[in-house]
Formats: structure tokens, sequence, C-alpha cells
């Protein structure tokens, strides 16, 4: 539902808010968990305009508000969104008005919000929330026939994939936010040709290009959603980084899916983008002709008319010697399930959604080869290097490599808005 | 290593303590997180003696000790264990000495700590500490490959199996302790032979039978565990219900493993038997002849002496008609892999295993029917039913059946200790 947020015509008294090319004009608003660097200050909630942090801890003390926004501000005086995240969206939206109106050109509070800004570049970041469980779903089917091709040829897509939902629990102890430099892990793989296993690092080490997205509220154990009550149940979305040790997982998912494969790191961007921010680019939820229609309790009026997000992804890498240069791209509407049915479908057997819940899409690849999310689907599963101008290769990714991921959304009629970058680097296996 | 803790003629002045019958002599003391029922009182850490709780939190107010003692009865008032899981074994092993020295008879501490007893008939229980991640592992290689031969007929135990730990991640939300009661799942189920999924109550509900295990102390992420380290991260064990959907289960698990099969209820035993507690039943970790040996990694003199802990298992079944009736029983030393394999494994990508995390064993089943670890395999997959004394059978779970689990250990020399019970029951589907 748009509203007074979203008018294309507002502008801040930001200036780099305005300038057309920033991913966070006011018409966006997302929430991080800041701080700025050094000194003594603690993590807090801010939300990003233009280049800058306007932290809101201290406009709680302020009596800006009442009602709804100052609980909803006294909340942001957490180090983490949790609190803030167990409200309701009328909170959320409450909150979001009124930090339109006081970041808004002309507005009587800039004297006021002016001097607590601080420049992005100054900012440390940490994970925006206490994440309870993370749950990964594989919601690309182009990602899933790809990949399917490459384990089980002659079975690349299940028969349960276009009524499942599929998903399964990953591990939160690992995630961190964008500027996580991990080791190369070590594990257990097996060649082909090889009789017994060996141990040691990881050589095919990737990448995948995912949504991530948190919920707001929780279910009591026992109660499922409704497709209708599941969107509510979305407070914000970033991008995520789930990298992939593919030999690990080709020797040890099997029966019970991908465990080391993918516990050593997984990162996220900082700014988690509200879903009402996110309004302006929602668009119908289509299936292509001769596709099941979704079950009942994964379909809805809303989800056919504004089921899907249209948002562009992008994957870059930097490494020594190798300036940044795009891998892939790729947009989320392309999503075979929508946020509001992988919701459902999680809470469908009366598993506790719980606010800070962490989910993933799943790798969000398109139709065409450089729409691949991911380097197994880009060299089709190692067997064609990727070739940089600069006369380098890669089949996966080297010690030293950054990956850089992107997303923005844009529309007719609304203001370009985007997700700022998760941005993390491989580190040499430890000796 | 057995010390002054494990002296079997120990007793102590809480005579239910001494009967040869209970499973918290004074050789156990395992912990809780426990209040008395009513009234307002808060949980806090306590141990079991006989049939009495001994309340930790205000001992730390009336310096029985200082050093150690002292730092991790101050963790004791802490409503969750974390705090005094993230000490060393050197904290909890002293801590354990006082507890027993207290508690024996003669004990000049007898007239200040006897009024703080209260009954465990009047005990209320919640989850021991906050569950940052659940792993899950499958490590009975008898259940592996019943289980294997029904989903897989041609394919029973994967060539990994005997390589790798094999485990996956749980959810954490839905874990609670003994006495829940939880609804009927429903779900997505195809049979057979039907051209298209249907969604509704679980009708092949069934229970696992395991041993959780808690993280005692972190690692880093980026750090791995060696063998050694890992067997000081034991905290301690429980008894864990993994309550499975085996129709849901069927449909949805591949490609990524377990999902809505598993999330909707798992139960723990309330008390947490340390491992120094287990010490008398640690035995061997051998391998059949002609399986291969541990890799490197996965291997440790140690392990090899004493990897394995003899804890018999029981499961039983009660229902209205029905009596407690057993189903069946194992022994956690017939374990494919050892605690410190599955640790150490674990963190062998570097993955940041957490105090207080908890791992669950995997069905443990024995090589013979009447040592099958749940009704799929107790049915031969269904196939026959389990026929009771008054005439009623069981394939799957009723509504109103529950399960009830124990476990204690024997060996020559020790004092038989046990693990109180897990217990839970099934609720009709919600309407």
């Amino acid at each position: 539902m748009l509203n007074a947020t979203h008018d294309p015509s507002l502008t801040s008294w930001v200036a780099s808010a305005n300038d057309g090319l920033t991913d966070f004009p006011i018409q966006n608003l997302p929430f991080a968990s800041v701080k700025k660097r050094g000194g003594n200050a603690l993590f807090s909630i801010g939300v990003a305009i233009g280049d800058q942090v306007l932290p809101l801890a201290p406009l709680a003390k302020l009596n800006l508000a009442k009602g709804l926004v100052q609980e909803a501000l006294q909340c942001c005086q957490d180090s983490t969104m949790n609190r803030l995240m167990t409200l309701t969206p009328a909170y959320w939206s409450a909150l979001r008005a009124d930090l339109s109106r006081w970041l808004q050109t002309g507005s009587a509070e800039e004297a006021i919000l002016s001097p607590l800004l601080f420049s992005q570049s100054d900012a440390q970041f940490q994970r925006p929330c206490h994440i309870g469980d993370f749950t990964d779903f594989y919601s690309s089917i182009y990602h899933a026939t790809t990949v399917g091709k490459l384990f089980r040829p002659d079975n690349p897509l299940l028969p349960n994939y276009k009524w499942v939902p599929i998903g399964y629990h990953g591990r939160a102890s690992s995630i961190d936010v964008s500027g996580q430099a991990f080791h190369r892990p070590k594990g257990q793989t097996k060649a082909p040709n090889a009789t017994v296993p060996s141990f040691g690092p990881c050589k095919r080490l990737d990448y995948e290009l995912e949504i991530g997205f948190f919920v707001g509220q929780s279910n009591v154990l026992g109660d499922s959603l409704t497709m209708e009550t599941a969107e509510q149940r979305l407070f914000g979305i970033c991008l995520l980084n789930d990298w992939s040790a593919r030999d690990i997982q080709a020797w040890e998912y099997q029966p019970l899916g991908p465990f080391l494969a993918k516990s050593f790191a997984s990162t996220i961007s900082p700014w988690i983008v509200t879903a009402e921010a996110l309004a302006p680019f929602r668009v119908p939820f289509t299936r292509e002709e001769g596709e099941p229609e979704p079950m009942p309790y994964l379909d809805s009026v809303h989800n056919q008319k504004f089921g899907a997000f249209d948002i562009q992804l992008a994957c870059a890498i930097e490494a020594k010697n190798l300036p940044r240069t795009q891998l892939s791209h790729s947009n989320f509407k392309d999503s075979y399930w929508s946020i509001a049915q992988m919701l459902t479908h999680h809470a469908s057997n009366g598993c506790n959604l719980q606010a800070g819940d962490l989910m993933g899409s799943g790798t969000q690849s398109g139709p065409s080869l450089e729409q691949a999310g991911s380097m197994l689907e880009l060299t089709q599963g190692g067997k064609v290097p990727i070739e940089f101008e600069n006369g380098q290769q890669r089949i996966f990714l080297n010690d030293g490599d950054t990956i850089i991921m992107t997303g923005h959304c844009e529309a007719a009629g609304a203001v370009r808005i985007g997700f700022g970058e998760v941005r993390s680097m491989v580190l040499p296996a430890k000796a």
C-alpha cells in the first residue's frame, strides 16, 4: 500500500539523499545496528539517509514523538532490532512516517536532528538482531534446475519442487555483516576417482547471491500462518551471500542436506530495507503457462497481485590485479516462491517463527547464463572458466577474492531505492 | 578421570539419594533450570539429589565457597545455564566437588542447605539454556541402514556414512523440556499413487530416541577443534525425543534434507548430566572388524580408550487404556560416531560452536529389531503393526499418545546414575 512516505516528489534536507543515485533517498529509510567508529559509542539502531546515518537512540529522549512512535523509538535504543521487530506493522509504519516527516526538506526537526548525523563512511555495523534461527530456501527454479543437472543429471528438478517451497535449517552462529573476512574452510572431500576421502582446504569455494528476509512478530508454537498474516510477518529485506564449499557439499549432503558446506560463514548487508519501503516495487506473482497453481494454503489474492518483489541483484568480484568486475545479475521477481509463501509454508506445521529469524531466499538465478547466482552455475560445474579482461581466470574463488553483492529497485513513478552492499573476503585456510 | 566425587561408598544426608534406585545419587548431581511450582520464585539453576532439588541461586550469597566455585555459583543465579556453560571444565569440576562435599552424609553444610531443598514433584522446569543452534547427527549405523532401506532400497547406506559424521542443522525455536504437549503437525504429503500432493494432518507421526549433548565454552569462528579440545567442550548430556513426521519428511526431504518434518516439536529431559558424572561409564570406542579407521582428524588415543558412553536407553508408550508399555531399548555405546568426533567434525570447517548449543546424536538403534529407536523401524516402515497386550495396535502414533524416554548408566564399581525422563504427548491437530 503506497502512502505519503513513498511520494516521489519528497526530498530531504540531507542533500546527499536527493542526488538520484543514492541507495538511500528519503523514500527508503532502512534500519541497521550501527555506531560511529571509534570512541565509546554503543551500537543502537540507526536509519540511512543519503550518505549519512541518523542514530535513533537519542530520539526517544527528545520527546519528538509519542504513542506508537515513542514506543518504537525506545526499542531503537537497544543494540539489536529484536524488540522493534517484535512490534506490529502499525508501529513500524508510524515510525517510518515520522522519520520521513522529520527528514523532509523544510522540516522543523532539521535543527535537532542535523547534529546527530554521522557519515556512513564512519559507521561500524553489527548483526542487526539476535538471529534465533536461520532458514535457507531454494526458491529459484533456474538455480534448482541448473544445480540439479550437475548433481543428478538424470533427475535435475525433483518432483516436489513445484509444490513445496523447499528449505532447510541453516547455521545462525556464523552469520556476520558486510566486511566479514573468513578463512577458507577445510573439510572432507572425495575426488570422483579416489577410493577414500581426504581432508584439507576446500577447493571449490563459491558464493550464492540471495535475498535475506527478517521475521517481525512471532507466532506461538502450534499456530500456523495464513498468506495474509504471513505478509504482516515480513519486517524487511537485506542481501545475503550464502558462502558454499561445493566439494564439501557434494560429499556430505546425502541424505540430510548441506551442513559444513555452508556453516563456516554467511554474510548479510547491514541495512534492512523495510517491507513498507518496498511497496512500490511489488509486482504480480506469476507462474509460467503450464506450471501447477500453488496449493490453497499457499495462495491468496494479494499474492497473485503483489506477491513478488522486483529487486535487481548484481554480484561482482574484486581481487589483487582484478578491479571490481561484474559476475552476474538477476532479479528476485523471478523467484518461483514468494516470501509470503515461504513464511506460510514454514509455519504450516506449527513451527514458531520468531522476531529476528532470518530466512534466505536461496540463490537467485535467472533463465540465462549471465543471470546465474553462483560460480557453480557460471562455470557449468567448474568446467568452463570465467575469463576476465586482464587475462585472469576463475573456476571457483581464490584466496584474497572479495565478492560484492548489490541490489536496487526501480519502478515507474517511484524513486529508486537500494540495499547498499554486502562485501566479504576469502582469507587463506588456517595452517 | 575418576575422582572423589565418583566414590561408590559416598552417601548423602538426603536419604532418597541412597536407595540404590534413584537416578540421582550423590555421584550424579545433574543441573536443570528449575523453580518451585507456584509462588513467585524465578527460574534458576538447581541440582538433583535423590527426589529433591537443591536450588543453587541462594548459595552464592551464603559465602560457602570462593574462587572458581563462587564464580560458578554466581552463574547459577541466572535463569539459564549459558554463563555456567561458558566457563571451563575446571569451574564445572570445582563446583561438582563442593556440591558433593556439601551433600555428603555428615557434612557441616546440611543445616544450611537442608531448608533450601524442595521436592522434584513440586518442580517446574524450562529449557536449560538459550540454545543458539541445534544440530542433529545421524550417528547410529543401525538406524541409518534400516531407514536407508525404506527410503532407498537399492542404496541403504550411502558411501559417505562410514567417513563423515553426517549431521544437519535443526530448528532451535521448537525445542522444549519434558512435559511438552504439541498438536499433531499438518503438512504437504503425497501418497505413492497420487498424482498431486495434499495438505492435512500428518498420518505417520513418530518419535526418535536420541541423546542430546550441550556444548560448553565456545570456539571463535574460523578456529577448529581437536579431538582433545572437543572432549573439553562437552558440558553434559540429556535425553532427546526428536519428533518426526514421516510422511511430510518423505515428500519434502530431497534434496536439502528434513525441514518441516522435524521443526514442530523436539523435547529434551530437563536434567543435564555432566560429562564428569559420566566418567565411570566411558568405554572404548570400537569399530567392527573390517570397518574403516576414522580419519586422523577424528581419531585420538583418548577416543580409542574412552570415546564411547555406556548409556542404556529405553522408550515407552502410554495412552488411554494403554498402561505404560516399553517399546524398545538401545545403548549409546553402539553409536558409530563418538561425541568428540561429532563436535570435532562440526568445527572442522571453522564453524563456531557456542556455549548452549544443543547437538542430537540421531536416533539410537541397536542391531536387533527390539533395539529400534523409532516406530518407523519397529513397524518396518509402517507395514507391521506393534501389538500390545490389551489388543491395541500402533503403526504410528495416535492423538493422546505419550512417549516416555529414560536412560541410565551402570558399571562395575560405580553407583548407577540416571537421566530422569523425557515425556511428551501428542495432541490432536488444530482445526
